[in-house]
């Protein structure tokens, strides 16, 4: 049985998320998400964390967790042979490829795989949502209901297109 | 069961390439390394095959076969999941990430997937091992034995080092 | 009046290149399609050349043209003002920035216009077309109908999907 | 007629950005220059904005004004065909990539158009002239004068060079 | 005699930032580590100082020195004819290209060099040490031994391996 | 005393080339320029090598070599300390990055060593300087005299401009 992590602080999760959430399930044998405790945030790690249940629920093989410490530790942890990470740029990749040489030296046997958004996805990021939604504008179509309502609540937007 | 398709030109496998098969064995249950057909390379197809049939020989789960026609096509064929890259620059993502988006127009249900090669691989490619066997140095330490005897033949090494 | 030129090989011309066409006629008044004089293409120059006119004919404020030397001479000869260009990733970005360095410095008087090719065509380039076309993929909903039958009959492919 | 929105943060102005705004005054019938509200910023959004005025009073078809939401809105509003962005380096450019991605989703028929500033303002970033200005630095030669002045006054220049 | 400046911001100094000194050690007659006074890092000046002269005691034709205002003015008053800065990544040699092209504008009779670290160093920098020690990873492998110190001071760290 | 190796294919040798020897001397004690034999070359390596000879003849410390074999071996043989390359542009320097980790893996007492072209040169290379002589562009104010006039013989140019 493969087991993969997918982490990240997800703040908040978009839909770019659950597109790689669901191509790791088609590779993988079961999908821990596991969300990164941070301060530096707009959502708290509970908020966070809740978004990504409510839209999970009822989906086999993947669950929600929180990162207790140190990402590559906790896949250790876990047993996970594969640390998911998703790209959608060079710069993205440049990060990635440093953090990865890193976490091998850290624990050989955890692979770090690099699966591509869908081209649709290419230009949605976390705080690009954020922007979008601090001027009001819908985000609807980029992120999962109980995030677009979570955004709207939060900045006040009306659903109606600008 | 997860079939994961690992192409390439192999002109020769180097050790780097060895790296990536072994790691994807580490996640997926069965890699099938699939050899490009090309006109453009040192090595004949039946070389480059034979290559990598007599370093992988005896190996578990793994297969070397010769590509018929366009890969993303022959991995939907095969009913691959997975579809193999490492990478090692940034320059090499920029390719990769282009035809992954186009291969996940032709076939939605093979997942690009990129892994990355060990840090004392990374700047080891089958163009600087030939380059390097062409001026007459021991290229030993970075390919398997039967492609550095392969080498030595066809540039008349010495196997001492320079 | 503002004239721009969009230069290129259009070996042979995409729905890319399309997309460019129509968001330089969007932007300035007359367009000039300049193909570029070459013999390592895969199409001749008057080949190129008719694939364009075929297409663009009966559109407004666009010609095609045959360049005569240097582009960015032409470009002053013709009094365009923008030197059109799409860009599709990074590593074009490179070549084009040092290249527009190289024409700002010849051609002040022209201006380097970069516009980025529609989501949809980001990862349809004329190289790759060419290469799906010789292992007989349709390759119809990439490239204008004219130019679909041209490599169909190079190629000899029948108009079924693979 | 066609109008030209330049949008940025111009804090402050640097003769960078009027080698842009000539540019694009070359191309388009009027450029409207737009400021971003920002708190993070060293200048206040009036400061920014008359530094702006100043240098460009009395030069025709060019006009200044604040940006009062999301910047792609704002273009829409003006009937602006051309969100004119100038690029340095390869980083900005992946970061215009994507905010020219998002911004063609959100209003089609505005066009992105990526001007390149000249090579002698290739390193003349407003970040960097804020902290040669803070270290005591003549900077008179990569801003206009009002902006010098302001800058001498803030970290108390003299404007003898180091 | 040729003289190299190396400044940073050392916070802390790694194996990787001591490598690159050991290699402008080789080139140039003398070296001098210059730490630059910022109020954005973990540790103070004097203590990013004190790290550098505790690793480098003893060590001949290298000396620590606090940068007095910009950089490239003081390589300047030190008569350096090298500003020695090390290059592990695409981005970060973008920024360096950037820094450099204004540095020699400034002062025509300094030379940047760039020094590539060591593969081992390759993805060892400030930052991704000091999150590694928050989260209570032994770092010693990565570090001087009185930066392993000062760290597992600071975050409370043991030296048994996690 | 030391010795730097500036290896390269000259084809022909540019003012940007000339540029960087000029850095390198003003760095090292002796800077050896070493010509790398090649048939796929515009000019042969006697002709590559007799312009550098024509163009450095009299500069003090630095001369002409044919390199026989490896780069990296011919560093070594000569005792050189520093393989001394110029980079313009992000793409150079990826590759420069893998070649100077096979280089250090080969030779560790070479030290590879990158210096930046003046803001002048960042767009004169040398296959752009041939593609600029073949469409009978004056091309003299990018190359030494000695060069100008061989390219004007070969490509039947005349001085005027066009």
């Amino acid at each position: 049985m493969t087991l993969a992590l997918y982490p990240g602080k997800f703040d908040p999760v978009t839909n770019g998320h659950l597109d790689i959430i669901n191509r790791a399930l088609h590779l993988f044998d079961e999908v821990v998400v596991g969300v990164a405790k941070s301060s530096a945030t707009t959502f708290t790690t509970e908020e966070r964390r809740w978004f990504l249940e409510q839209t999970l629920q009822g989906k086999p093989n993947v669950r929600v967790e929180t990162i207790p410490g140190l990402t590559v530790e906790y896949a250790r942890q876990l047993g996970a042979k594969a640390l998911v990470r998703g790209i959608r740029a060079v710069t993205d990749f440049e990060y990635e490829l440093d953090m990865a040489l890193m976490n091998k030296k850290m624990a050989p046997e955890v692979e770090s795989v690099f699966l591509m958004t869908n081209l649709e996805y290419l230009f949605v990021s976390a705080s690009r949502i954020r922007e979008l939604a601090s001027f009001g504008r819908d985000i609807s179509e980029f992120v999962p209901p109980v995030v677009a309502e979570a955004l709207q609540r939060k900045y006040g937007l009306t659903s109606a297109r600008a």
